[in-house]
């Protein structure tokens, strides 16, 4: 399955006053991971995927991280992306945060492939098959 | 149980060019509630809180958000956080956030009460009593 | 002139490793302040002002703060905010920061009210007068 | 002159509801960039290099940004950190942001090398021979 990985160097304005990355910069961190993964996967950015295959977002139903090892300022960390299973219009993708080869902590994300319908409404959508073929040609 | 209730106003800056908030904001807030509760049980800072009973912080083990209604710019939402079970050194956080009397996601901590050893590395302690009775008080 | 004052609690999350607000922090303060001023003087959330007017944003040319005393978690801040000079399109916001009543950090944005022309290009328009009328009633 | 270069992509949390970079996050980058650029001179991150030279910090006098092109999610801005200026304690730093090669904002801050006196309070301090020293090595 197509993977994302990318390293993030911990700054001084990602740690709170216990000088460990305050957590909700983990999220900020999937979500692009997230994003970012979908763009290798067709090649286009959000937005323009959005457009050609008719979406109107990957919404979020859940969202989970477990902690195992704090991250400190000047630390590099890697993030590694994986949607473990895709559903007709749903998906589940998994973060493994790691530090010079120690798991630090995982992410999971639930999210659903969303369009609009006839009245603008938002709704779930079956995921494009071009957007799944993407994801096997990894 | 001792529950802490604060209304937050939706900045143009928590949200995400969908106009909605983007998600990590709501772990941020989250975190502030939490902190706030205990606050309210103790009647002290977070950091007068650690001096007074020794304690290193309220480590996380665990986060988790459970998405049901999108919250938009300009909107009022209300979160009310309580602490559902203490056991000897963790214990679990409840976050409902509601918009006009309608839920609109829920949030989940785990946290562990932790100290630091004689040689400065930190682990988890048990809760001081004077803290859960001031959750009890309420 | 019209002023808009709100207090903030200094939250953890708000705080870098040297236990004071991380200074971005707080232009997002000046920003949101700014946005509630112009709500105050329309009685309108910034989006329906923007529809109401015909508007497209409240452009930022320059922003800048001028610091004095740090502010610690915990604390509580003063935001008071006004628009210092209304020219054709663009306007002046100071932002005056306390604690306590001691003049922590100043800030300054110069912006100017962005309108959409006929083939959907930004560019700067006239302030509405009853925008500027919402200012004065004060 | 030493120099920093680096290049963000814009992510969707970025962003505000109009699609454009919120500013703050222009802060956040200067930040660290600021603080990449005393890493590249000394070799060490921020936090060793205080320790070696008995330093507190690098105090915020000012911050200041120009604005002139609005940058949007999924474009690739480059960050280019220079001092312009060493004085005896304080000195200015200066952020060339652009967007395929053009510029789209600029960014100043002065700051002030900070140490704690004997009391344990904060003072400015002269700055270490051997940092400057590292700022001409380039």
């Amino acid at each position: 399955m197509l993977t994302n990985t990318r390293t993030i160097r911990v700054q001084w304005g990602d740690c709170d006053p216990a000088g460990i990355v305050f957590y909700p910069r983990y999220f900020e961190w999937f979500d692009a991971s997230t994003i970012l993964l979908f763009e290798k996967a067709t090649g286009l950015i959000k937005m323009r995927m959005l457009e050609k295959y008719n979406g109107a977002g990957l919404a979020l139903l859940e969202a989970r991280a477990v902690f195992k090892v704090a991250s400190h300022y000047g630390e590099d960390v890697a993030i590694e992306t994986q949607v473990t299973e895709f559903r007709r219009s749903s998906f589940f993708v998994h973060h493994k945060v790691s530090k010079g080869g120690t798991l630090a902590l995982e992410g999971f994300e639930t999210r659903v492939w969303t369009v609009r319908d006839a009245s603008g409404d938002l709704k779930s959508g079956t995921l494009p098959s071009e957007i799944l073929a993407g994801f096997r040609r990894a």
